[in-house]
């Protein structure tokens, strides 16, 4: 009798990872799309809460439609943690963590009001979706530019370091330079003014008011300018290069014959002057043909 | 009697498609730069009525103005359909829907006053401008530009899908972080705000005013320079390659040796003399195919 | 003696023309640094004339400065009229028209005051410092950019006529949705703002204050994200090619020898079974050497 | 006696020079370690300073801190000039510049008040943190980059006169036009706003308040839009170089065959039996030097 429970609790199990995380079945595509339309929900759930107005009328329904798809998320959890062989592999990676902190949030907010909010990070879920909808070439250009970006990753963290560096050094100038009442009231504001500026992103809400202050902010500008076109040019050519790597018979001439290189004069040589042998190596001074002297 | 009329009407038919599709014909050039001119007319009518002062001094001429534009449209857009034998292919082409929706709101305002102004999207007729003037070497470059953007298409969507679930978790972080009463009213606003500063454009309407909310603030705008370099990566290197392989007759080939495309050597090689195999190899002495010696 | 005139004339045109255009002699090299240190002094005087608080301590000093540059400049325009063969393309040339702008608004400034301003034109002779400076390194890399911006120039007004019809659009949209009170009060202003976010400048004076708005704003700013990657894909393509075709010994292979292409699967050959040529023709039947069956 | 202080002096110069200079002995590392905690601190000490409400409370605590901290960079300092047995070359190394700078300001703070917050230039030295942390790989990728901006380095200086010249000439143009009462009070704050517009940073807080200075900033913002493309431009293709030259034995010999690098086929051509000639061409039967054949 046990034996036949535990036989059939097996079973389950591996329909129920069929299910979840399967896409061959039809169960297992309409549980995907039922778990799409539950994350859209809870994301806009989590939205609506957050306006006014609309809080205010439908409240009530908000709450008992998060709790309700929190109630069904954690469900979710427990049976993917059930259902696969190795759940430690799903509980540390990428998206059971994900998976976890979008129920934790709604559970903590008996004691924190506010952390209801971080339940938005569960629109991280629809990431999945090229996984769900099985869009392979969306999934393949994911993979693509994942990879271009994980090339340049030394370079942007190298990138990132310059800039910090320069926006502590920028941003302390500026401090001593502009006057402390207003805009540049301590060094961290002054860097932040320092990052604004630098990203192009010029917010206005910090922004220098002597003259010297702009003199100096213009050559911080013109000095991003230069710095912007790094990132750009990094992505740009690790993208190209990957790109190049991946299609080598299409575009590029690496599948080139051995004589590519080497020899580089032979567009020069004559002819042999006796059987016509073409080109006659560089420094030829017999036909290699039919042996007689040039 | 019919028969006649039909024919004539035929006539007709053929003729105002030469005038209004073609450009070959000096009425079909005429016609061309009216429509040209009465689009251009049009905008500016729009444009004009929209300034408060330039309207309320000459609003009846602007209107009257505006319905003999809209009548003539209309009546184009009649001649378009009756002329062409392919009625069904042109209105729901590109450019026969912005056709219609040149005219429609203007006879929409008599219900809705505002639909007036959506009648500027007539200007996008404008974009027929390099076809209506034949400016050859333009139409290529901007159809090179549209493969460009169309060969780059997913990655870009990708990529857009990737920014937007990105605004939306940083978006909803920044609300948690962020007084609620000042910038960051709500999660929508707090999108808003992300979106605007990713892109860099930063108008400064909405501002993190808490020290941690400039602080992941800077954080973001560091992410969104990093960020800003993926499209353009992709579109660069989408661009060269498109470039490359389009003029590899122009560029590449430049310095090369007559041989260097198609079979080595093939302009020096002989057919077979026997089988007319055709290139023998460099320096053959025997067909490949037939054996025989040449 | 009236020929002895002449011919002193003759030589003293002769020699003003070394002065002026030449930077041969000692007095050539003079005059250019001469004529240097005015520029930027006259581009001082109007700069300064333009802050009040200068402008009222040494106003009479400036102005009379500033007559005094404007007559050895009159002076040396005419004098480059008279000494060089070809006046007339030097007086429609790029740096002849600027000249002449750079003394005409002073003269004009008896009539229109503010027209003076206008003389901060003359600043556009500064780029004649690489001339004067005689950096050839410089103006190599200056005419370097130039032909790259040259190259993309077709692309680029395509693409700007685009931007502009795209902008038109989108304001009229903006104009729609806002209301006209505060922001978006005119279609004029609204294609002011659509620019002002397309290309991510954001001033944040003309801010989208409704919510659909502020929807609106972010799908044109992500539009704008895609948008801006195209100038810098094309002119990096373009210069990119332009570097390649400067150095094709350096880097890359379009000196190829002629084996290069055709025989795509050659590396596949087998060596001939008798007397071990390889490799052998794509379908060879023979070998081609020794004419034995394969 | 004497002697024996001087070589134990000189011992105690070496060893100071090994651990100060190096990293190959746990205390040169140590050394190391302990320095770049006291930059950290020290750069958080000055931020400390500046914030007001902490500067408050534990004022006291940061100035002996500082002074602990630049007594120690003094310390340091003087060290490394007497244990090196280059000391001019490290005074007037970059390193050693800012090393100096480090302390500097701290001591003329007791002159001018505000010198102080200079020292934050001694976050600089941070940069140091590759060749302490021998983080090989970010000090290659540094390096990198470096050498790309290196090469581009005239190429961006033309640029930046040229965007330079144009900021002046455009500034005085927006000068002229925009009344001088509210943002336009002078041409340096023109310019100023031109920098901030031409680099899309767009601040806001110069704007331009007429309809045709605003048409003009339209102008100049598309402009803009071209301009920004070329540094991003210059920096890939520079890149894309660099790269291209650095490893062509990694990447692109990939798919090649074994003959493609160096002379065709010469893995399988033999050496003149005769004369030792080698490589010999491809089908050679006699030896092209001393026509012996093989």
């Amino acid at each position: 009798m046990k034996k036949l429970l535990a036989s059939k609790y097996k079973l389950l199990k591996v329909r129920g990872y069929a299910i979840i995380y399967g896409r061959d079945t039809v169960a297992g595509k309409l549980f995907d799309l039922i778990l799409l339309g539950f994350i859209l929900l809870s994301a806009f759930l989590t939205i609506f809460e957050s306006i006014q107005i609309i809080d205010e009328h439908i409240h009530t329904l908000l709450v008992v439609l998060e709790w309700i798809i929190t109630v069904f998320f954690s469900i979710e959890y427990a049976l993917r943690i059930i259902c696969t062989p190795k759940w430690r592999r799903y509980v540390f990676s990428f998206y059971g963590v994900i998976d976890l902190i979008s129920i934790l949030p709604i559970y903590l907010s008996f004691f924190v009001q506010k952390s209801k909010f971080l339940s938005i990070i569960r629109i991280l879920r629809l990431l999945r979706i090229f996984r769900i909808l099985d869009l392979v070439q969306f999934t393949q250009q994911a993979n693509q530019l994942k990879r271009a970006l994980k090339n340049s990753q030394t370079k942007i963290l190298v990138f990132i370091y310059f800039v910090l560096v320069l926006c502590v050094t920028l941003g302390a100038l500026m401090y001593m330079i502009e006057p402390h009442d207003k805009a540049f009231t301590s060094i961290p504001r002054s860097i932040y003014w320092c990052i604004v500026t630098l990203t192009t992103v010029g917010y206005g809400d910090v922004v220098p008011t002597t003259a010297f202050g702009q003199f100096m902010a213009s050559i911080i500008m013109i000095l991003g300018y230069g710095i912007i076109a790094v990132p750009t040019g990094l992505v740009t050519s690790e993208y190209s290069r990957a790109y190049r790597k991946k299609e080598p018979h299409k575009s590029d001439t690496s599948h080139k014959m051995p004589q590519d290189i080497g020899y580089p004069h032979s567009h020069t040589h004559g002819h042999c002057k006796y059987c016509n042998t073409y080109p006659l190596p560089d420094d030829a001074l017999y036909c290699p043909k039919c042996g007689k002297r040039q």
